[in-house]
Order: structure tokens, then sequence, then C-alpha cells
């Protein structure tokens, strides 16, 4: 049994890890920290998980990294850098749930979230777009899991542009919420009697997930890629859906069709056991993968003028972090990617 | 007095009419219509709506048109044809709430919905956005109230694209609706336990309301224009937000920033008491205009490409649908356009 | 128009009270107050009620009983009195919406709430249940506006206790309340993220309505009354549904039948417009008068053995706050009960 | 592996069934049934189980009783009758969803539900609440499943009334579920715009659960018991809380504490995993047991009046019925009754 820490077990992606390791059959969780919650046990936090027997250490105070060989930090950024650089220092394998190491170049991680430091790791760090990036994910010590939002824009999209099949630039990303999304932070906006019968969008073109969405997508086409990128907050608990504007790529004489889109999926995901694409009249919804490591993709074509409409589902708690993290300690470890993940979605 | 009739009283938009209509200082309803509720009190439909002392006709049986002076029509879209033509025919104003005389051009109309029975009427009725055609309703007989979806896209585009600042063309209409936009007919989507936690598009490039957009933004500019919609049903009662992604007009030379988007919806809406600029960092919430007759926009640049992000957030069922008849109504009668509607939004 | 003030506007019943109030035709709000809000516009705190042009003040920092002839007090307890004497030291009218004055008695006060400042006051507050205590509501300067579980339990209970239909002792509360009962407080239980999926029963045994409850139904028994009463958190916003269990008083010979409840509420409730009985195979629904100063009751017999199940659904901030709190004021001021508060509920 | 076979699987349990089945390591799914969905795969019903690849069968066509050796009927009473029959006369186990094998008394059946077509069958059936009838369910080869109320108010009551620590008689069960406890089936009531806002009690004094719970807690007494029972529906997906008054036992001469109550829970449930007593002042949360098969008990005392309040969560699909279903089997086939059933709750 590989032994797994969880570096801030406290927050919704701390416990969705839990939840989901604890079913694990080839790891033990054996050490979960939080500042705030040090020396109580998992189930005052989280009573559905007082079947895992831990108390929370206070990793600031204490030098948890000989507790585990493996550990998830899923820390604010900032937070994370340090307790990730620790790890690294004490030889063990490292999957960042932050935005720490996300982003490759220092300039425009500071730029968004301010000073790094540890630069030198950014290079070391490999993107864990688990579907995309398997083969450096394998031999990685440190993985910068991905953000909520570009999973679930690049999962369909990496493919596409790759393959020039859609215009990199003039990307209009749509995106859609579960209140998780906000954080285990109670305030005005998350409050029940608020976020219930309400919806908006935020942050407009000034999400931090931009530049991350445009980095990799860059990677793809080769070139500088810019999104417009619109995030919205929409009343239910977990689930994120991704409507994607695009057009075809410049140099295409002939208008892209569903079928040459599904074509490039099948292609790339054909190994992939969790992203699929809707079937017939199907069309993605959050529904149909809560709780699961799943990516449902579609596309429909407006026949009138060629623009192509992409929708995308998560969840963002388990494909859009903590799952997907998981997925990525088994590339790292050699093992089966869907080990322990073979989850159903909770439905109704 | 103005005696009021309702033909269809039993569907939401029905009960909406009834809830505000109960309160108008100056209409007294004195029939309402069902095929399927005949001969039962309101009340026994909708038990919130008690206090309203009227049974149920059948307006299909029986000719209610002598009973009142102005009809709304909430009827599905064919079914409503025949009723506002009877009405017409015994003299009596309408506002009817269904598609059917929405798009002046008959076949555009029939390319939809079908055939029309009474296609004579089309060039005679007026489009009913208050705001927009408040003039040509003042004298109209029959007005065609607008959808939802039209409504929320039209209030913040139709001025823009009347003053030449945004592209007419390219538009992109990403548009989210609570559960009462499916209607009161019960079914797997309207389920609760499929519908309280799923996201998801519906009728991609092909929903109905894409025509009723278009012809009326194609008479703001002067010329066709064709738009991308993509509807979408999120976990939540009442509500409509609309996300447009415009661009500058091909002429403008600079960037089009939110002041001046702001200064021609200013100009637009002066007399508007309904149409509203989100101030400062606010943006369009739902939570915001619930059960009233107001719509709230934004608009926000995305600096690095000019990339205007237009917001519009309105009750789906009442300024959407039975608030913006009502407005309708009082401008057909010459009365002042907020009678009746001083409705403060029911928060949290 | 009376100009009334609301102390304390920035809470969830501070919003109901103005959203209320700007509909009342013979009144007009002239100021309002919030200590952490003072200074800004009561639209940045609730952007639907803009359209009220007031800036918050402190009325800590700066007196304010000059600004109006009525005030309403939505302070928490403690805090309320300070407020409450002030206002009526400066001969201004007051309902208070806190418990401050609800128990006569201040030595039960003082157990469940701390000391009392002004225990002089409280045998000259009128408990506000408006129809049991109209005529002592209408010659009041000071009503004690009473507790949202309270009236939502004595409505149903005290006729029937009052007439000795029912036995006075061995009640059981058992009572739902949507989450804005918690108030506007954000916090792990107020998170949507917690309440949207969670059903819980809190401080049982223990919750401060209870003395308010069983003050009250002694009252109407003549004798001390003892009941055990639990409240829930449900995930709704506003809405509550009091379920109660009952037996037939002592001395009755045979049965209680529902004929024989009902007419004891149709003789108590007769002249009352807001009390009403769940006709035929009806139940009282919450979602029938949510945004209104109704409450709907209804009772069954458990036939094998005499059982009596009593249910009535109230607006936990309507008429369980605030537009209980504006009927008080109706009273006061010699007007009709209703005056304002003709409010259909927001449906669906 | 064991092949097991769902007749009614696209009902609620049904797929409840076949999400956990199949993360079941010791059984394989061998055949689904649906008279509506015949012919077409499961992941047409529910996309989320598509990676379960079986079609339905229509059961009624076509014998399907070789194709598993252990049923489970999840089919409306009545139906479940005639399947049953044929799954035991091919000589196979069968778990039974439906309410026609739970109560022994034929008379009492026939009174609630109508006609029994094999009533031969009811004295062999085992009432499956798994922890009071382990043993008895070990040699069964029918097993009458649990209601989902019964299951929430006699894992708490069963052994309270067994130890004779409470009064058998004068119990009062208020009981809350989710919308899933409706069914899958469209109509009003489960419409999410009336349900997502609402509180209803309903079939007050007329559940046919009731006679179960009786039947049950009789067992216990030894003497016939009878009870007050109402069920509500509450805004959330699965759930259900049972809030339970108790008296203590008529010869008990000091009261009832807290201590002793969980005193008798402790002895009773030493061996099962599944039943928990919340910890100092927690109490039952349905979100805490969401997608599992626990059951979180707690108890309080009204210390004025000796009088018991006892709180029970489930998940009302899971243990209430879908994975007690499997805990039914895994104890009938001699596995430990936790096989396949260690899933931590969905949460947040």
């Amino acid at each position: 049994m590989l032994k797994v820490g969880i570096i801030g077990a406290s927050g919704y992606t701390g416990a969705e890890l839990a939840r989901v390791l604890s079913g694990h059959p080839k790891v033990e969780i054996t050490v979960i920290t939080s500042r705030k919650w040090a020396g109580r046990p998992l189930g005052d936090c989280y009573p559905g998980l007082a079947h895992i027997d831990l108390k929370f250490v206070n990793h600031v105070e204490e030098d948890v990294t000989g507790k585990a060989d493996l550990f998830f930090t899923a820390l604010p950024h900032k937070a994370a850098m340090e307790a990730v650089k620790s790890c690294l220092d004490a030889g063990k394998k490292v999957v960042d749930l932050s935005a720490d190491f996300r982003l490759a170049d220092v300039k425009t991680y500071e730029e968004h979230y301010g000073p790094h430091s540890c630069p030198e790791l950014l290079s070391e760090a490999v993107y864990g777009l688990a579907e995309i990036y398997g083969d450096e994910i394998a031999g990685a010590r440190l993985v910068a899991n991905p953000g909520c939002y570009p999973t679930s824009a690049l999962l369909p999209l990496y493919p596409l542009i790759k393959e020039g099949i859609i215009d990199a630039q003039g990307l209009i990303i749509d995106a859609k919420s579960g209140v998780t999304g906000a954080g285990r932070d109670a305030n005005e906006t998350t409050h029940f009697c608020h976020a219930h019968e309400s919806i908006k969008a935020y942050k407009i073109a000034s999400h931090r997930h931009t530049p991350e969405i445009e980095a990799q997508l860059s990677l793809a086409a080769g070139d500088g890629v810019q999104v417009v990128f619109t995030p919205h907050l929409i009343p239910m608990g977990r689930g994120m859906l991704s409507t994607i504007y695009a057009t075809p790529a410049p140099n295409t004489t002939t208008t892209v069709t569903r079928e040459a889109v599904e074509s490039v999926w099948a292609k790339a995901y054909a190994d992939s056991p969790f992203v699929n694409v809707a079937k017939g009249d199907g069309l993605p919804d959050s529904a149909h993968v809560r709780g699961t490591n799943c990516c449902i993709m579609a596309v429909r074509v407006d026949e009138r003028n060629g623009r192509l409409i992409i929708l995308s589902a998560i969840d963002n708690l388990a494909k859009g972090a903590s799952t997907q993290a998981i997925q990525n300690m088994n590339i790292m470890m050699g093992w089966d990617q869907s080990e322990g993940l073979d989850l159903a979605p909770l439905y109704p």
C-alpha cells in the first residue's frame, strides 16, 4: 500500500480526495493536515468521513513529509508552493491541486498571483491534464493538477487545435459552475439564501484560469492563443458545463462537421476511459458525471454560419480537481489510471 | 376598471398574469379560461390565488369574448392564433403571449411553427418590446408579447446595434433559464430529482427564439442579422441571464468602452423605469429581479482583444412574459406604463 | 403619509420590511439604519431595493428617533431593547421584531436571553399576534412582534386551547423552516453546499421560542402549559411548516373531529383575512404563502386513536416576521389591517 | 461471481442497485428488465450508467429467471409478487424491494394494498431489516426489503422497545423525505418548479408504511403497537430524517437518559458497521449519509417532562432501499454484510 498524505484536507477538494482515496485499493491515507482543525479528527470536520480514523496535523508547525510517500497538496496558492517544496526536498512525489505550478512562465504566474518563491520548480512541474500529458506525468515527481475550468475547456479543445481543425483564435468559453467551485468559505455569495435562486457571471475577462487555458492552447497551436472566458455561478452543488464557441480553422475550405470533430476526439481519447462523447441527440449534463472522473463532450454546428458549439460537462470537484489528482497519482505510480476511480455517478 | 380576461390561465404565465393583475389598481379580472380546469375555481389550480374568486371557463366550447375588454392570450402557439382572432373580431384588444404574432414574415413563422391560419394579422401585430416599440404599442389592438430569451437579448442589443456601436453580425448569445421556462408540463426534464443538480444546453442552433431575435436585430441594423443562440436550463425556478459576446462595429477605429456602451443605454432607456444598468463592480444577478418587470444589464470589455461581454438578467416569467404583457396593456390603454408594476423583488 | 423608520435594515427581516413598506399606500420610509452599512445606499446592500433612495444611518452614533413617527426595530435581542427604549422615550410608536419584549415575565426572559435593561416596559408591551391581540395592539405604543415558530404554532393552537377542545398539555410541535430563518449570517450551516441537500433538527428541547409559545398557550389555557418543540432546517429559502400533535381535551367524551376543529377556527378567524383553512383534500404547503402575510392551516384525525395532526404553513420572513409587523402597524394606526398587504404569493 | 438480475431496473431504486452493484466485487449484473425501456441499453435510461453494457429485457414477455442466480425485484407492489413467485419457482433467491412481502399478515396486506396472489409466501418471506433479522436473512430465499420510512423508524426504535426502555405505545413519527422518495413519475408534486421551494405533509394517518412499522414494533413489544406517522416531502433529492417522540416505559421509575438509550443502541448494534450514533453535540444530518448504507441516530431528552426526541437519518434510496437490499444479498450469500458497501457519502 502506498502511503499518501493530504496537505490541506479540510477544504472541499481535500474532502473529495479523502472520500475517493478511502476506497482506493492500492493506497493508505497516513496523514491529513489543516491549520484550523489541527488536533481534531477528520470526522469532526466531515462527519461522513468519520470512518477514516485520522486526526488533522498542523503541517506548518510539524514536519509531516516523513509520514507518506506521495502527497496531495490542496492548499490555496502561495501556501501550496512552500508545502510542495518541502515534500520534494524530502524526496516525495507531489500532486499539487493549487495554481502554483500550472503556469510554466514565471512572469505570467507573478502577473496573476504575485511573487513565486520557487520558480526553479516551474519547468519541472508537469501539467496534470492526464489525457494529454500521460507520458510526462508517468515520470514526474511534481504534477500540477489543472484547474476545474481549464479541465473542462481543454479536454474538448486541445486535440481540435492540435489537429488544426478549428481556429485557435477567437474562442469564447462560457462556463457555468456549481457553488462548490467557490470553496468552503462562507460568505454572501455562497449563502444558501442568495445562491439557491441566482445566476450571475463573475470575474469577467479577469479570471485567473484564463492564462492557464491560454498557455495550454498555445502549446497545442504552436502559437500564442487568446480566449474570452466568462465563468458563472449557478445554483447547484457540484458540476460544471463549458459552452465553447469556435470557428473552423482559417484554411478550412469546407464546413467542419460534427462527424469531423467527433472523429478527432475519438482518436485523441481512444485510450481514455474517462472522456466520452454524448451519443445521438444526447447533450452533456452535469447530472450524469456527479462524483466521477468523467468528462462528457458534444459538438453541434450552426449550419447557417459554420459556427461550432462545443459542450463539456465535468464534476468540478472530481475530474475538475480531486479525482483527476488521483488519476495523476495512478499514472505517476505506473498503475492503471483507472485504479480506484471506477465511480458510477450518484444519480438522481 | 378595465375588464380583462386571461385565455389560458392555468399555465405559469397565466398564473403570473393573475398574480400581478390582482394587484393592479385599474383592472378587474373578469374571466379566466382553461380547457383542462374548466368549471373549477382558480384556487384549485393555484391555491395561492384562491383570493381571486373566479372559475375557469372552457373558451373553446364557450364564447368568452364578451366578458372582458382586453384579453391576454397565454396559450401554446397555434391554439393562440384562433383565440386572438376571435377576440379581435369581437372588437377587443389583445396582448398575445404566444409566438404566433411575433414574426412579421409568415414564411419565417411557418418554417419554424407550421401553418398560420390568420397571416393577415401579422402585419398589424406590434412586437411588444415595450421599451423599444412604445409608440406603436400605444395605438395597437394586437400586441405580440416577446419571448423570454428575446427580451433578455434585445434590450441590451437593440440600441447598441441601432446606434452602430457594435457589429450586428457574429453575435453569440449564451442564455441560461430557470426551470419555469420549461413550463408546467411534468416530464423528465422538469422532474425535481433530475433538474435540481443539472445544467445542460438544449435546442442548440435550433431554438425557435432565434428567428425572433434575428428579426428584431435586423430591423435595428437595417440589414439581415444572424446570431448564434444557445439556451441552457439551470436549477432554479425563475430567472434568466443572457451572456452576449459582441465585437465593436467594423468601422470603429478605437475600442468600444464600457462607458460608450452605457452611454447608449442611458440615452435609449432614459424614460424606461424598468431597464437598469448595474453600477460599479455590480453584475446582473437574476436574484435581484425575481418577480419584477426589471432588466439589469452590464457590459465588460476584454481589454486585450476588444471583445464586449454583455450581460442581461430578467425574470423569465415576469419581464420575460407576464409583467411585460401588463406593461404593454398599460401602454395600449394610455396609462402610465408602470401602473400596477411597482414590484420589489422577492429577496432572499 | 406616516413616516416610518427601520432600525436594523440590513438583515433579512429589515429587507423584507423595506420590500413591503415600499408598496404600502399610507407610509413613507424615511430612515433606515445599520452599523455595518452606515453611509451606503440601501441598493448596495440589497440591489433589488435600489429604487428606495435611502442611505443607512448608524443609529448607535446618531439619534434617528426624530426622523420618523413609527419605528420597526429589526435588531438582534439585547441591541433591540436599547433602540426600542430610545424610540419610546422620544414619543414614537414601535414594532419590535426581536425577542426582547415578547415575554412578559422578566425571569423567563433573563433565563433564556440574559439581563434585561428595561424590564419596566415588559408589562406594557403587547404581544403582536395580530389575529389574537388586535384590540390590545390598537392602543399600544410598543408591540412585540412574535417569533416565526410561535406564529406558526399559536395561530392554530391558541383558539383550540382557548375553547377547550384540545388538551393544552402534551403538545408536540415539529417545525421545519427554510434557511432564511437562520438569518443573513454566512456560516457552515447556511453555506449552499451544505444546506442544499440537508435536513437536520437543531436546538432540540432548548430553542428560545419554546418559552414564547408556552407563555401564550398558558394564557389561552389559563394554566401553565409545557410543549415539546423541535425545529428543523430544510433546503429552501422561505417557508415554514409546523406539524403539531395534539390529543382531545381530557374531559371530551367523544373524538374531536376535523369539523369540530375547523369550526373553532372559522369562528376565531371569521374577521381575519390572513388565516385560511385548506379545503377538501388540500394540505398546507409553504409554496402557496411565499411572500405573503397568510397562514394556511389544516387538521387531520388519526381515527384509530383520536390523535389530532395539525398543520400550519407560513412564510417565516413575512407572516413570521415582517408582514406581521406591518399588520401590527396598520392596527396601531387604526387602519385596515390589510393595508399594503394584498400580496399574492410568488408562485411558482 | 454471482449472477444477479434487476427486475424493474428503470426506476430510481433500480438505478441505485445498478450503480452500487456495478462496483461490487463478488457479483455480475447479467440481466435488467423494464417493460417501458425493453430493447434499449441502460445508458439510454441512465446516461451515467452507460458503462454497464446491458439492454433492458421485457420480463413480462420473456422469461428471465434463467439469466441470474439471485434477483432484485424493484417493481411496484402487485407487479412484484408475480415476478417474485416466478423467480422462486425457478429456484432463485430474491430480494424484493416492493411492499408485497413485508407484511406477514395477509389481511393487513390486503386492507392496504388489495388482493395478494401468493399469500402462501408471506410466512416464508423474511423481513430484511438487516441489523435486526440477520440470522433469518442468512437462510432465506425470499427477503422482503423494508420501506424507507420503516427503516429509518425501526432502526432506532426496535431495540429500545425490545429492551423495554421506552413505551411502545403513543409513539409519534414525524418523517421528512427528499423527492426521490416520490419516485421517477413526473407529476405536479415532483415538478421542480413546485417542489424546490415547498414543504408539505402528505397521506397523514393513512400512509401504507404505517402498518409495516407497527407490525415490526409489535413483534419487538410482544404486543400490538400503534403509531402516529406523518410523512413530509422536502426540497432535496435524497435523504430522510425521522423525528420520533417517545416516552419512557410505563414502569420506569426514573427518567430515561440519553446515556441509557445510547447504551441500548451500542449493545444492539455492536456488530453493525452501518448504524452509528452521532457523538457529542452532533445531530443526524441527511447530508452525511448521502449515497451510503449508513444510518445516523441520536436522542435528546426534554428534561422538563422526560419526553425523548429520537432522530434518525438515512439515504432513502440507499439504506432505505437499494443498498440495504445489497446488504441483504450479502447476508443471504454468507458474505461479509459490508461487501461492496464501503461507500463514503458524496459531500458536499
